[in-house]
C-alpha cells in the first residue's frame, strides 16, 4: 500500500488545529494558528532579531536634536534602512521643526557661598531656554518644592534664583508615575519663576537615582511674563545646593548658559510599511520619534522605539506573513520640543481621509517589554486586553487601560486607538535626557522582545480587528 | 460632647476593612488588612529600603569563594547586620567547605597556529579543575558542539584538547533554559573529554551574549577516568577559535592552569529571624547564598539574594508587623562549589525535627521581579499562585509551578514547599561568574522590589498556611 505523506501531514496539520488543548484559555481568535505565529515571532527575534544592529547604527550618528545635522542623518539612515529591507512605500513627509542649540560656550553654574568658596554644579540648559548675558547672571538662590510654596513666599522671591527641588516620590512603582508628579517643574519652572519676579529657575534633575549628571528636556514659556534662562541641576548638586543653603541661609550662584533658538529647520517623519492583502487602505501604525535631546545619544529614548518599530515590519515580512490590512513603521520627528511630526502625521492622514485602525508607539526604552497600555474606544480596548495570553511568549501580558504615546496622541484625539508599548520602567529615569543615554545602556535580547512585542501586536489588530 | 475621636478612628478602619470594593477580586484572604500590609511593604521598601546599601557592604568585601578570607568576612559582616537590625536569635552553623584556588600565577591559553601565529585567549580553569603542569600543556584542539558528536569521533579525540562550543539556545524566553541547555558542557566536559583520551577541556562560556570575558563555574571529576583540567574561554575567542580551526584545520593550543585545591575550610551559615507570635516553632525560610566565584563581586550571584533576604526581615520588622510564624533569613555557605552550606541547614532541621513550612530562595540575580516559581505539594503551590493579585504592587505577579533554588533543594527533598524568586532573566547570564558581575550592575529600585516581594510572600504564607 502506498501511502500519500503529503496528505496524511495535512490530515496531522488539521488535526492539530482542531485540538482544543493547544488553544490558550483566553484565545477567543483563530485557535492554533495565531498561537503559533506568535511563537514564530518571538523565537525569530530572539535568534537573528536585527533591532539591536540597526540601534548600533542609529546611535552611532550621535544625538539627534531636531534641526541638527545628525537628525537630518537619523532621517535618512531609517530611510535607506528601510529601502534595503524592501518595505513598501517607503517615503519621507515634510515637516519644519524647531531648532535650539545648546551653543558652542560652556555653561557653567558656582556657588558662591561665604563658607564653601566657589562650588561648580554639575548643570546644563533645559531645551528651549534663552541664554544669560554673556557674562553670567548672579543671584542670590531661592530653594522651593512646589509652584504652591513659591507663590506663598510672595516677594520674597522677586530678583532670586528659583531653585525647585522637589524630587520623584520613589513610592510610585511606575517610574513615570514618579516623573509625572515632579516634571511640572521642568515644564513651567521658568514661568511659575517669572511671575513671583525671580530672574532664573535652576531644576533639579528628572531622575529618582542619585547621579552627577544633569538630565535636560523641554520646558516652555509664556508670553504674558518675561523669558528667564532655566538650567536642570544634577540630583547630587541639587542634594548639595540645599545642604549648603540649610547651612548658610545666603547664597548666591553665577549662572551661564549660551543657548538660542536659531530659524526654523527643514526634516521629515520617515514611513514605509508591508501593504495589507485584505484592507491595503487600513493602516496599523507602529511609531517611535527620531529625535532625541543632545545629551548622550538618545539609545533609549528613542533609537529604540524607532528600531523597535522598524524591525516589527521586518520580523513579519522575513516570515512572510501577508497580514490583512498595511502595517506601516513610522519614524516621528521632533517628539521632545514641538511634536511636529506627531502633529503632522496626523494632519495629512485627516486631511487624506487615511482610516487608521490602531497606532502603537514604543516611547519608554528600549527594556525587557511587560505589557502594553490601551487607550481609545472600550469595546476595543478591552479586546486587546483579552488577547493577554499571546503576549507571556515575550513577557509582555501586562495589558492595561492608559495613556499611549506623545507622537500618536493627535491621532488618538481623532478617534484611533493609540498603544504605548510598556516596558520595565525602573532604569528608565537613570539615562533619560543626560549623557548616560547610550547604546551600551540597552540589552539586545530585552529590546529584541519589545520588537516582537510590537509584531505580535500588529498582526493581530491586522488579523482581528 | 465629647468625641472618642480614638474610638472614632477605629471605628472608621473597621468600616475601611469591611468595605468589599477594596478587594481585589482573587483575594481569597483577610481582605484589606492583607492587601494594606502588602502596599505598606512595597513602599516602604521603594521609599526607604536597604538592602542596596547592604549589597554594596557585602561586595566591598571582594569575591567570596568559599573558604577564602572573604568568605569569612562575609559570614561575620551579616551576622553584625543582623545583630545591628536586632534580629532574633543570630547564630552561626557551622559547616565545613571545599577550598579550591585560581592559584596566584597567571592562567593563560595561546593558540600556536600556522597561519594566525600565537593569539591569546580568554579564558579562566573552571572551579575544581586540576592545574597543568608547570610549563603547560600543548595539544592539537578538537571542537565538538555535544557529547555525543565526542564519542562519535572514536579515538580522534586521543591527546587532543576537546573544545566544546555548543551556544545556549537564544530562542528560550528565559535564559535560565539557555543555561540548561549547555551547562552540561561545563559541569561534564572534563568526564567526557578524558573518557574520549582528551587531555584537557576548554568550554564555552556559559551565557548568551558574545564578550570577552571567560565566566567561570563549577565542574566536576568521574573518580573512574583520568582528571583533566578545564577552562572556560570567553564567547568571542570561543568564535575565534572556531574561525582559525575551520581555516587552518590542525591548531595547537597552550594552555596553562596554576589552580588547586586545599584541605577543607571550617565556614559557616547566618541565621537570623522574627520569632512568630502564634507558632514559633514553625518557620519559614529566606535565603541566598554567601559565597561567590572567584571573578567580579558576586553582586548578582548571589550577594542579592542574601542582601534581600535579610532586608526582607528588615521591612517585616520596620511595620511592627507580628507574623504568626517565625519568618528566618538564612545566608547559606558554599552554593558554588559543594552545597555544604544547604545540605547542613537541612540534615540539622531533620535531626532536631524543626517544622518548615516553606523554604524562598532568591539566586537568580537582583533584577525587577517578574513573580516565583513552586514546588512541592500541589495543593499549597495552588494556593500561593492564587495570590498572584497581592504581588501586582510589586511586578512579581508571574506564580508559577517550577523548581525553586539549590540551597533549600534538600530542604525541598524532605517535603518542605519551596520557592524561588523569579527576576528578569535577560542580563543575568551576561553578568553570572564573571568579571562583571558587579555591584554597578544592580539597579537599587529593582533590587529593593524583589526584597519586597520576598517579605510579602513570607508573610502571606506565615499567616495563610
Amino acid at each position: 500500500m502506498r501511502v500519500d505523506f503529503k496528505r496524511v501531514g495535512m490530515m496531522l496539520l488539521v488535526l492539530a488545529a482542531a485540538t482544543p488543548a493547544a488553544l490558550p484559555a483566553q484565545n477567543a481568535m483563530n485557535g492554533t494558528s495565531h498561537q503559533q505565529i506568535v511563537e514564530q515571532i518571538a523565537q525569530t527575534a530572539l535568534r537573528e532579531g536585527q533591532a539591536y544592529d540597526m540601534l548600533a547604527e542609529l546611535t552611532a550618528l550621535g544625538p539627534r536634536l531636531s534641526g541638527s545635522p545628525q537628525a537630518a542623518a537619523a532621517v535618512e539612515l531609517t530611510r535607506q534602512m528601510m529601502a534595503r529591507l524592501q518595505f513598501a512605500n517607503v517615503r519621507l513627509q515634510p515637516v519644519v521643526v524647531p531648532h535650539w542649540v545648546r551653543g558652542a560656550i560652556e555653561e557653567a553654574a558656582i556657588i558662591n557661598s561665604p563658607t564653601q568658596g566657589n562650588v561648580p554644579l554639575s548643570i546644563c540648559a533645559l531645551g528651549g531656554s534663552i541664554a544669560t548675558p554673556e557674562t553670567g547672571l548672579t543671584a542670590e538662590v531661592l530653594e522651593v518644592k512646589s509652584f504652591e510654596e513659591l507663590k506663598a513666599l510672595g516677594k520674597k522671591a522677586a530678583g532670586k534664583i528659583i531653585f525647585f527641588n522637589r524630587p520623584f516620590d520613589p513610592t510610585v512603582f511606575d517610574t513615570f508615575g514618579g516623573y509625572g508628579g515632579a516634571v511640572n517643574q521642568r515644564g513651567s519652572g521658568a514661568i511659575e519663576a517669572a511671575k513671583a519676579g525671580g530672574v532664573a529657575a535652576l531644576v533639579r534633575s528628572m531622575t529618582p537615582s542619585l547621579d552627577d549628571f544633569p538630565h535636560t528636556g523641554g520646558m516652555h514659556y509664556d508670553d504674558s511674563v518675561p523669558k528667564v534662562p532655566t538650567a536642570a541641576i544634577s540630583t547630587l548638586d541639587a542634594e548639595l545646593l540645599s545642604k549648603i543653603l540649610a547651612h548658610d541661609k545666603t547664597v548666591n550662584v553665577r549662572l551661564k548658559l549660551t543657548c538660542q533658538t536659531l530659524p526654523e529647520a527643514p526634516s521629515a517623519n520617515v514611513l514605509g510599511e508591508i501593504v495589507g492583502v485584505e484592507k491595503p487602505e487600513e493602516i496599523i501604525v507602529l511609531g517611535g520619534h527620531l529625535d532625541s535631546w543632545d545629551k548622550g545619544t538618545g539609545a533609549h529614548d528613542d533609537a529604540a522605539g524607532c528600531v523597535q518599530s522598524i524591525e516589527a515590519v521586518r520580523l513579519l515580512k522575513a516570515l512572510g506573513l501577508k497580514p490583512k490590512r498595511t502595517i506601516r513603521a513610522v519614524m516621528f520627528m521632533n517628539e521632545e520640543n514641538g511634536l511636529r511630526g506627531g502633529i503632522e502625521y496626523a494632519r495629512e492622514a485627516r486631511e487624506k481621509q487615511v482610516k487608521h485602525i490602531a497606532a502603537i508607539e514604543s516611547d519608554r526604552g528600549g527594556f525587557a517589554p511587560r505589557g502594553f497600555s490601551v487607550e481609545g474606544d472600550s469595546l476595543a480596548a478591552e479586546k486587546i486586553i483579552s488577547w493577554r495570553a499571546f503576549f507571556e511568549s515575550v513577557g509582555a501580558e501586562r495589558i492595561t487601560r492608559g495613556g499611549s504615546g506623545a507622537d500618536i496622541s493627535v491621532l488618538v484625539r481623532d478617534g484611533v486607538l493609540g498603544l504605548g508599548l510598556v516596558p520595565e520602567s525602573h532604569r528608565y529615569f537613570d539615562y533619560h535626557h543626560s549623557d548616560n543615554d547610550t547604546l551600551d545602556k540597552v540589552n539586545a535580547r530585552e529590546l529584541e522582545l519589545g520588537a516582537a512585542a510590537m509584531a505580535i501586536m500588529a498582526y493581530l489588530i491586522s488579523e482581528e480587528f
